[in-house]
């Protein structure tokens, strides 16, 4: 399992589906810059354990067994890949028995070292191990506290009671903040499929339709298109309840899709407007104003503006607009989480700190921002778009159907 | 959020979709046997925070949001589920925002008290104030501890130091280990729709098919099947490796389809075998003593027979077998968990203890036998069955496909 750790023996192997190739390494994602962001954090090694970090730091491999789930047996599936930094060469990966078997076989792991657990504890006792070995006196070690279960924690802390444990998701999120060209084709492909599928739902359905077959059948679609769907929130009518249910989408009435699907792990989240008759013009109006908002908050976009004028510009915007009362905005970044850095404004349903709003947008993060109104006799009317921020501007993935798109006749 | 606690106010709420219900009280599951198993693991109060057991004890609602990730903004989603024994009135539900604006408006909660949180401290800190209010004197809290993030336990310790932390996996596990009709009826469904899924892929599939391409056409019949799907192990020729890739599948060559979905949670999860041409006789002979072993596990299977009695007559039946040198064979529970209570062995791939070994078998136990022929020179042989114990026997589910199926022509 774990082979020996002389640093003449560590061997980085090629990676065969390798994603995120960085020309100074060997290694899918930038050593240099994940070496300096744990020096600020004050992490000599990390313990990695949430699945879209392994995710990323493996270069797009995540166990597909696991891909969903982790219950099993009296515990439940828990990779941990440690990474001393700086010394890629003696990293470990813990999986489950099959990666070891399969993937391992298969090429799928950059680092030589790997080993297999069937338990939560059992992982972090081979990571202890592994730890024992790169010889760190107490050691400073980066874990994510929300997906390191606590009794793999405690683990952790019996084996090293000089140990300092430090949270590490702020300085993972900031390694993935500017994705890739590969990542921002995936993201690219999620936003237009997940858009395609929605539009397609959209024509082939009409009243009489409930929420939850519209749901079911978008799944149907978003999976045909390869994609991994993810969720479904969906209203219709003036109701402004979001969950999938046996209320009927009927004739003359307004439906909203906002949906996620995963691409290779990578979240298209989007949400269009539909309705089942063509739309009077106050209806017209309030979408062009949900729109006017969205372009004011696309306006700023570029690398160095300051994240947070993002929110300037599209709350300049609200303030002047008629459904400023009954209208949220809200903008962060998306992807292999579908809210992750760049953090613009911590509010509404996302009361996590704001820490890049004074700092400036970069080249190839992605954006999702959100414009919501809450009409209270027209219903929930929403667009949600994601924009890849670029040297001189933005660009726009999924950007289809942002309008009124005319509804169906039901497939019985 | 909260609600006020006196007893007097305390109310149970109708559940829209209770799947489970027990004629001797309004909750979906069966509270008495409950405070049994909680008495007997010394456990005043629960806090549950796994999905399965919180739809378990909810009656089958999961949120959808949420139903396949968890990691959102600088933390992550933790549903919790506060229940004090023997106390349903005072029982508490934390979700997310969405499921307190949505869910709750559908009925979908038994207990009136609900909260809502963010971050996985945000949700223990929500459980640890209706704690407070419940005023149990140094309480002993059954959490699920590997499915407890490691800073959400410390917010629970912290605030109840003279707490007794005790591990709930097992109560909780043999509270779900005999199903109701309603499970038995999504167990069957998901069995007989993953075969189905599976004879169909094989019957559309030929010559040239990759590995990759078998596995997304079977993701795309389960969910067209109304299934959630969750993984393909998927071996082909000669090969013992069972990862999808690009390998493909060849001009006379064996294929063996091992996959999950659920059906409204509940995993139906099987091992058919396919071949790209007539089956010689050694191959008809290995497939058939294969059968032979799974049919000498289901003999002894009735409500009553010693669980580990489905060991004994597979393993005598093994032993005389001609494939015995390369046989592998396993049996465990199943339903919300693909490895569940009954636990009969802990071996191989499950290294967990055999708790029910020495204990009877219970109608309406759900069994998955499962034997494995590593064939050095002719592949992986294999049937994943699953079986429901009754008063007098057993019952198959998902039966169909359980021989040599033809594969069909490539679908470029």
């Amino acid at each position: 399992m774990n082979a020996r750790l002389d640093r003449s023996d560590a061997v980085l192997q090629p990676v065969a589906d390798a994603r995120l190739p960085f020309a100074d390494t060997r290694l899918p994602f930038d050593q240099a810059r994940l070496d300096r962001l744990l020096d600020d954090a004050g992490i000599d090694v990390l313990v990695v354990s949430s699945k879209h970090n392994i995710q990323y730091l493996l270069g797009g491999y995540r166990f597909f067994f696991f891909d969903h789930f982790d219950a099993n047996g009296i515990s439940r599936y828990l990779p941990l890949l440690v990474y001393p930094k700086g010394d890629a060469g003696r990293a470990l990966y813990v999986g489950h028995g099959m990666e070891e078997a399969y993937e391992k076989e298969l090429g799928k792991f950059w680092m030589s070292d790997t080993a297999a657990a069937a338990t939560s504890v059992g992982a972090m006792e081979q990571a202890v191990a592994h730890l024992n070995k790169l010889g760190l006196p107490n050691p400073r070690i980066g874990v994510e506290r929300s997906f390191l279960p606590a009794d793999a924690e405690e683990a952790l802390r019996r084996a090293f009671p000089g140990a300092t444990i430090v949270e590490a998701i702020r300085p993972l999120e900031t390694l993935r903040a500017r994705k890739t060209p590969t990542e921002l084709a995936y993201l690219r492909e999620a936003s237009d499929r997940v858009v395609d599928a929605m539009l397609t739902v959209m024509a082939s359905h009409g009243p009489g339709s409930t929420k939850r077959e519209l749901v079911d059948a978008l799944r149907r679609e978003e999976v045909a298109r390869g994609l991994a769907f993810e969720y479904c929130l969906v209203a219709s009518g003036a109701s402004l309840n979001r969950a999938p249910s046996e209320v009927v989408w009927r004739e003359g009435e307004i439906l909203s899709l906002d949906s996620g699907g995963n691409y290779r792990g990578y979240i298209g989240d989007l949400c269009r407007m539909a309705i089942l008759a063509e739309p009077d013009a106050e209806l017209q109006d309030l979408l062009a104003e949900v729109d006017a908002i969205q372009q004011a908050a696309r306006k700023p976009i570029r690398a160095g503006t300051r994240g947070g004028d993002i929110f300037v510009s599209a709350e300049a915007a609200l303030k002047r607009s008629p459904i400023a009362a009954s209208t949220d905005f809200v903008a962060h970044g998306m992807g292999l989480v579908t809210h992750e850095a760049p953090r613009l404004a911590g509010r509404g349903s996302f009361p996590y700190p704001a820490d890049h709003a004074d700092l400036p947008l970069e080249a190839d993060m992605v954006i999702s921002i959100e414009t919501t109104l809450k009409h209270p006799r027209r219903g929930f009317i929403k667009l949600e778009d994601t924009v890849a921020v670029t040297a001189d501007g933005w660009e726009g993935f999924g950007d289809a159907g942002r309008g009124w798109n005319r509804g169906g006749t039901r497939i019985a």
